[in-house]
């Protein structure tokens, strides 16, 4: 199941399986049922999660009361929060498994002296945050300009594989949608 | 003027003089005119800029024709559409000085070889996208939570610098005011 690191890893840097089998020991592995909370809003982050199999979603409780999802992480994805990860204070977010999930973490400390030892992982982790804030910099113009039917259409042809994966009141809390519009839209999607 | 990057980099990673020296060559050195196009939406996005003076915005045309203000970046800020750059495609963007700017650019190809010449230049890396996606990450917990009037506040504490060197139709834009509305919201928050 590692292995999906592994391959995740090789993709952007060249890390050798003798390196592999030395920097797979700075990880710790969680299996997390449906529904668990690896992070609570508040809870100091520690840890960065890598996900090898199922989903988790990052959430916060709005001013109302309401949780608003602000981000899925599925298969090779990884997810903290970012700013309380890099400097090791209260979350502003939840981390929540929304299916029985299994998944890579690591403390703040063993990802530095991993960073230290394995010079490569420096490439490999920025890659991952150039794409990932690559994703954020389109995703706040697409918040700016697009309708709410617009986002959900976008979302269903960048993401196809969330569509079937994530419940419905989920994913219409990350469009800012009631479920009832969300059920709307997709009705009109699939032509139903 | 230059030593400003060298600079920010000793802050991120260890980058020796005589490094520098080196690596600045792959950069080109820009003077921009107030409101000059630095990148127009469209167009292929080939190059990254650092501000060594002045101030950049990033914008895009909405679908009703109007301008959307993005991101700003001041000095030691970088700033590119990051996605079009990685994959070398056209911009979703445009890039514009927004004051009598200096600007060091360096074209894909430059920052790869750097890269590959300098690896500590993947550190330093590295750290700047994972505090831009940090930032990222928060502004869409912000966009979700905060009123438009708690927006403007949030961002008058953490970038006052920014209030008083951005016009106000583009601060306007950016937080998604009509220019009338801020100036009623500055009111009150001056007290004036």
């Amino acid at each position: 199941m590692q292995e999906l690191l592994h391959q995740h890893l090789k993709k952007f840097a060249d890390v050798k399986d003798v390196e592999f089998n030395e920097l797979i020991k700075f990880f710790e592995l969680l299996k997390m049922k449906k529904k668990e909370i690896l992070l609570a809003e508040g809870q100091l982050c520690r840890r960065n999660f890598f996900v090898l199999k199922g989903c988790l979603r990052m959430f916060f409780i709005k001013e109302n009361g309401m949780e608003q999802t602000t981000q899925f992480a599925i298969e090779n994805w990884w997810m903290t929060d970012n700013l309380a990860f890099l400097q090791q204070q209260s979350s502003s977010f939840a981390i929540q498994a929304i299916e029985q999930s299994e998944v890579l973490s690591i403390s703040f400390e063993a990802q530095e002296e991993m960073l230290s030892q394995f010079p490569q992982m420096e490439r490999y982790f920025r890659k991952v945050y150039e794409k990932s804030f690559a994703a954020a910099q389109l995703r706040i113009r697409y918040i700016n300009d697009f309708s709410r039917e617009q986002l959900y259409h976008h979302f269903a042809l960048l993401q196809p594989a969330f569509l079937q994966r994530i419940p419905q009141y989920m994913l219409a809390s990350y469009l800012g949608f009631t479920p009832e519009y969300l059920s709307e839209i997709k009705k009109k999607h699939f032509g139903k």
